[in-house]
């Protein structure tokens, strides 16, 4: 006897919960699969493979005929384990969803793909990003009679094609797509083609593969990351461009260009911390930029010592990155226990204070009177690089010098990503040298916002038209801040 | 850890599912409290004491300052089990609501009370009934730009109140209401009143009661039927009439009467089988009506015997007055098994022959070479019958003469019952000859449409202007079936 | 992912719980199948009958070269619901286990049917009843280096068989029960044979049935009552006598008698309450004796009143009885809901309080301004009985007179019952007139001791040489309380 | 309603399933805690760190005045995540148990630790090991009358402290350990003391540490590895010696070993895989054993290359010293998913053949055009290496050269590490020219036996008196296998 049971607060509209580590997050990863067959299996292996942009909840639609969907809260492994599960999504079409969440926000209407009957038929929608006017939007639409099912911004998207005066599909989705502000890579189904769309600065990656698996038919995907080619067996084809709209049906594939300006401000934290290190974003290999971080962070911030340790997982190329540029021995200091599911992950502070005990532990055999260059990618509310530290020097380190593979983190993203108010952010509160005293370094540096666009093979940044959007770090945001500026959204 | 899982599938509306068993099915039962706290605990005692009119799903809106929802698959006594469920839930006003469906459609996001965020606020509903021209608007709101959350005809009236042109909520809500046609019995919540209405010919009950918790305060309830009271602890005071809508606020009850043509024609098989024996419905006891209804059918349909036996558990007030009226002895020679729950219910037809064996069993001592009358509420498929004519052949009786404490039933309902289409119901299709020989008895017989009228203290039907909706065995429809007429609905 | 989870406290032998409400408790039932396959599903359909001998856990083992178990905690209908269970458990002979038990034993370890390997291999026993110097044989068989699996007192079986000097089968398990003192009817399975056993007293009832479904093979059921048989599809064939074993294998089915002193001592209170109405046992059918214990019921406690009103389900059979007797009408004043599921029933006083207005409600209209004869089968703490009187006043009776279709239960049961101790017995610390006081009747009666031999046709209790187990009213205990005397229980 | 259910099939005793994956598995690890309160909390913690030597199932007992026992299927994180959990378990002892399993035997009855109702009181054990007479000894017990209630091994030691002649319980303890042959590292404890003791050989690791919560009482915790001891707060004291048996109660410490023929033959095995980078055993620390056997393997093994690739995460150590050796880049080709839970892992062929894909990676932009070098820590099957190698290709790589951190393993383990038989070795059935062609390496290398001992510190293999068990590589078998001589055991 299975029961599922839906608990819902329509106090307030969560729009940015307290981080549960010391992390930013990524907020979503999508999927499209184009094929005859077996969509759901395949977007499930997409999915798997962006798993680390998103763990918090899942779904899947397909379309045989008919709409099938199904979402849960939960890994993908957990959510579409059952063969059962599977079995109830036919389909050669489909797209899929990772979300990530907070205790607060985590409740089964909020997942997504979004749905809806529309008067051309069904339409599914799925979103990474963040848009920077839904608040203002959704007053709006509500004034007009929209009634909203969840507290999503991205339903904003679903409501403005429902109501479009254009009776094409596509256009429609595109008139949606001229009314909203802020970041966005979208996957969308209806009953006879795929889209796929990306926002005029490209800040979020999104990618088109070809699936071998037809002789008869051109079968297509489309993923977050380049990553997710491998699990689902397809090759990459190229990048989605900023601004671009990709359709396809039946007749094939092609590319609609719908805005004016477009210029690329791809979000430079995806390189330093949120894709996995296997994936190529605009013919770069994140794995490959870590490494010429790491490198970089080495030229500008020398320091004496004995060996080079990361902090695992994220800090690792970075680090190897940082030992063959400064020639002093890569090592692995602290061990991550990978055993650790949500499940530990209590709301209480005492179980937050075992938190990274539980998660990380010290190598003491290879630390034990050694000078330590200690690599992490960013320092966020700065509570998680105390306790390493501390960790490190009672494994009994003469010194630790910390070094970080990216500029300091002193601003909010708006555009997708969960992190916590300006004011919680270490970086903007304190300057180096005090950061330094805080978490009980011998010395602490960062790669500059130069030494970066460096090591991501730019000259320098370019302040007039910078490369890429790095507002995290220097609060230059890129996109207007349309709900944030009328105080619509809530302090968080 | 918890996860909780929902599988949509949107192909159809599912409108009018298969049998679990060989019953018509009440399709929901509705109450709200208006108090100054536990009202979610109160609204939980009232759904459990109306658990016969919907057993797959459960829900309860409470409001606090602000909205609380829970909804679940399940009886009230395992979705509302948890105190921790019912902590979530604070407030003293909610409304609640019990659903009946099947398999394919019962789904989380089915289930009432539906919620909106309106222009004005919060809004929730609750419905028992049944609209017959939901489709015609659900296309028309469609193709106005309104996103439809659920499959069920009762989210067309949180659309209607959505896209209402007044500014006031009772305004709105009453011009939702006269837009729709069908049997409806509401109750609904905004920030600061409770609402409950009820459609212009009363088809569906809906009661109106009083706390006597409070001294400060007056404190309402209302709920689908009267037993509801007893287990919440309140008082009846009066039915809510055809057509009117009560509202509840600080400053007290009133009721308004939006309707011109008000015309009692309350469903009769309210009588026969849905409501709980020990309610009170329009200053009739359901139970007394029941002994009546067996009475006249023993004066209809006699024969000579040595015992009258109840199929259990509806059969048993009609068969006590059949008994006393014929002046042969009232025994219990079938046992119903109280075990059965909703898990040996299983979709294989293997299973679902074995159903009745698992429900009922024969009291043999009692049975063996007895003239036997057997008492039954209603003859729908048939195939129930038959089984039972047989176990009670199989147990010895010498004769089985069955007699059905209602007339045969040759029409489906479209105002909020679960019924077959009307080729599926034997006594469209078969003669009163044909249906006893295809069940096995020795006789039947049948309560006479007048028959049935004269228990419920009539004279007679008045054909001109009938007392009750009797649409299921007359056919005559007292509202109109534009969905249905207009082929929108899908043939059952 | 399925995980299952068992929490165990070893800190005492909980042998006797606190009531969960206010009746005397059937501690198990038990099924018993030789034929030639699908033995798991025809025990799962016999035990499902005998639900109402222990609802809290359910257990099936069955060979087929090899053992197979399955045990849960939940209903049949709920352990057994799933087909890959009983897919599980191939083979065609099986026996099966219902518990009963409360909240702080109900530990799957305690779960029957109890299964051990032997020196002669594989060994499975389902018991219903209870040992009198189970703690006593415990304690030695300890001493001598035996493991013990469950606190429950059915494992001294077991290790009894395990440790006999014997080497045959057969011989272990009859020297098992020469050692045991107590009420038993036993089930067991070894590889090659199904055993039925009954103590020497014969307390607890055990009938042999027949499948007629296979023609080359006798295939045989036993089962604690006859109401299983039919759901079986099997043919009764006679009750196992008082200290009969019976041996099923591939050469037919023989019987042994090993005890000397035999006298039939059956427990009185199976043809009260215990047993489903439509079983026979000992050629009485239980719904025609308390239909009899009724009549006699009126003969000794008449009183004028206007109707006779059971209290539900237990007391119907009774009332009818008193009704016909007394020539006053009999009417359903008393609704009882069944869709009380466990789930209801919390630890918490609160919801203790709520207990009996869920379960019972009153059908106001029957019972206004009328002088009410209540009928019920027994009063245990009383609690329950002041709750049903105050509900029948409050719905307006004009008096209520409690007739009670037992004599006074003074004495606690050591034979399988779960009875309170015997200072909790309301009849134990007070006369009948205090009785009626407390519970707040009009008037209160019982059936006399020699009323209820009466109405089972006997002509009188034979006090030399009582026909049945009477001791919850007599206090005569026809087995030796060995553990009890020896304070080697605990005190209840 | 929390319902737990158990399947269990008393076919066959399982000793060895089938693996999971091509890796040997560790079977259990265990803990043990003697301090004033909260020892549940510090015991999870402690089988946390210890959750790469048994995943499938996890078990504490503590004490208290009374014995408390909580076991479950899962992850420590999963079975101990709820806080009422650890809450029902009170007291300042404890012992705990983390399990491997395959799915055949993963049955809440095998789950450790063992519990028994002695003559002197309550006794629990948890064990690492393997006993190799433990069939022999069983089929004894049974003989004798006992009963046992799992499937293991383990169950022996219990029935053996059940049955001994002497009255002490550590003296019966000791009787226990002397009968039985095989590895063993063992917790145990009685209401007055915790016990850990150690197989004469020493072949699993145990080790001794001190908690300094208290400073009225000296607070101690055993432990498999070092690695549980920061995350439970504790100091390093020693290992425990093979042989010994560490009794701690009231009165201290002390230090009991009662074998004669004592020397140490530590499992080999243990620093290639089991244990974790960070744990120290016997005084050497298990990551810098690991870096000293890749430079030794680099040394052995030469190869001309570009980089130098670990199969992660076990191959990691072992690479980093052979790219330091060589001096050849070490490079993170392949990625490991971490979000791989046992939820994927389904017994049918088509997801087994997807499980690789699943877990690994490859990191393309690394291995295009590249001559690899790939380090892995063992051959098993050989499966693993086949799909790690063709992905490698598929990546790019234009050479890829195979090299494992340990000799070719050629033998089955029979003292708790669950290998195939040595006919599914494929070391065993191929050599390594053969292997490599399998394989489809462009070249393939082991380290030798001697290499192995050089890189922990001996100078060579001492054939006559081997320092370490190795009988996975060498068939030399320092501890009799009386099962298996004796055919008691199946074949695998």
């Amino acid at each position: 006897m299975n029961k599922s049971s839906e608990s819902i607060s329509y106090s307030t509209i969560h729009t940015s919960p307290d981080h549960e580590d010391d992390k930013f997050h990524e907020e979503c990863g999508v999927v499209g699969v184009w094929t005859t067959q077996d969509a759901a299996s395949l977007t499930a292996l997409g999915l798997h493979a962006l798993q680390h942009r998103g763990q918090e909840a899942t779904g899947i639609v397909t379309y045989d005929g008919n709409f099938h969907i199904h979402r849960g809260l939960g890994l993908v492994g957990e959510v579409f384990a059952d063969p059962q599960v599977i079995a109830k999504l036919p389909g050669g079409i489909a797209i899929g969803h990772n979300r990530y969440a907070t205790t607060g926000a985590t409740q089964l209407r909020n997942v997504q793909p979004l749905y809806g009957d529309f008067e051309f038929g069904g339409f599914a929608v799925a979103h990474n990003g963040n848009l920077t006017n839904a608040q203002l939007l959704r007053q709006s639409l509500v004034r007009r009679g929209c009634l909203f099912q969840s507290s999503t911004d991205s339903e904003v998207f679903i409501h403005l094609i429902a109501i479009s005066l254009y009776s094409n599909v596509i256009d429609r989705f595109i008139d949606a797509l001229k009314q909203v502000q802020g970041a966005y890579s979208l996957v969308a189904l209806s009953k006879d083609m795929l889209i796929a769309a990306r926002d005029p600065l490209g800040v979020r990656p999104l990618i088109l593969g070809k699936l071998n698996q037809n002789k008869e038919k051109e079968c297509w995907v489309v993923a977050s990351e380049t990553c997710a080619l491998s699990s689902m067996g397809a090759e990459f084809v190229r990048d989605i461009e900023p601004g671009e709209v990709i359709i396809i049906n039946d007749e094939g594939i092609r590319s609609i260009k719908p805005f004016h300006n477009i210029s690329h401000r791809f979000c430079i934290f995806e390189y330093v911390y949120f894709a996995r290190p296997d994936s190529i974003i605009e013919n770069k290999s994140v794995y490959i930029a870590r490494q010429k971080i790491g490198a970089e962070l080495a030229l500008e911030n020398p320091v004496e010592a004995d060996i080079v340790v990361p902090v695992p997982d994220s800090g690792v190329p970075a680090a190897l990155g940082y030992a063959k540029a400064s020639n002093i021995p890569f090592e692995l200091g602290i061990i991550r226990s990978h055993y650790i599911g949500r499940t530990f992950i209590e709301p209480t502070d005492q179980i937050r204070n075992l938190g990274v005990k539980l998660k990380h532990s010290t190598n003491g055999s290879i630390l034990k009177d050694k000078r330590v260059i200690l690599i992490d990618d960013s320092i966020v509310r700065g509570t998680t690089s105390k306790k390493i530290v501390e960790m490190v020097r009672a494994a009994g380190a003469a010194e630790v010098h910390l070094r970080i593979a990216s500029p300091p983190t002193r601003f909010s993203c708006y555009y997708g990503i969960d992190t916590p108010s300006k004011e919680k952010l270490l970086a903007h509160t304190h300057d180096i040298d005090e950061m330094c005293k805080l978490i009980g370094a011998d010395s602490l540096g960062f790669i500059s916002c130069n030494g970066l666009y460096k090591a991501l093979e730019e000259k320098e940044r370019n302040n007039e038209k910078p490369q890429y959007c790095d507002a995290c770090f220097t609060g230059d945001y890129p996109i207007q801040l349309t709900d944030h500026d009328m105080n619509l959204t809530q302090n968080k």
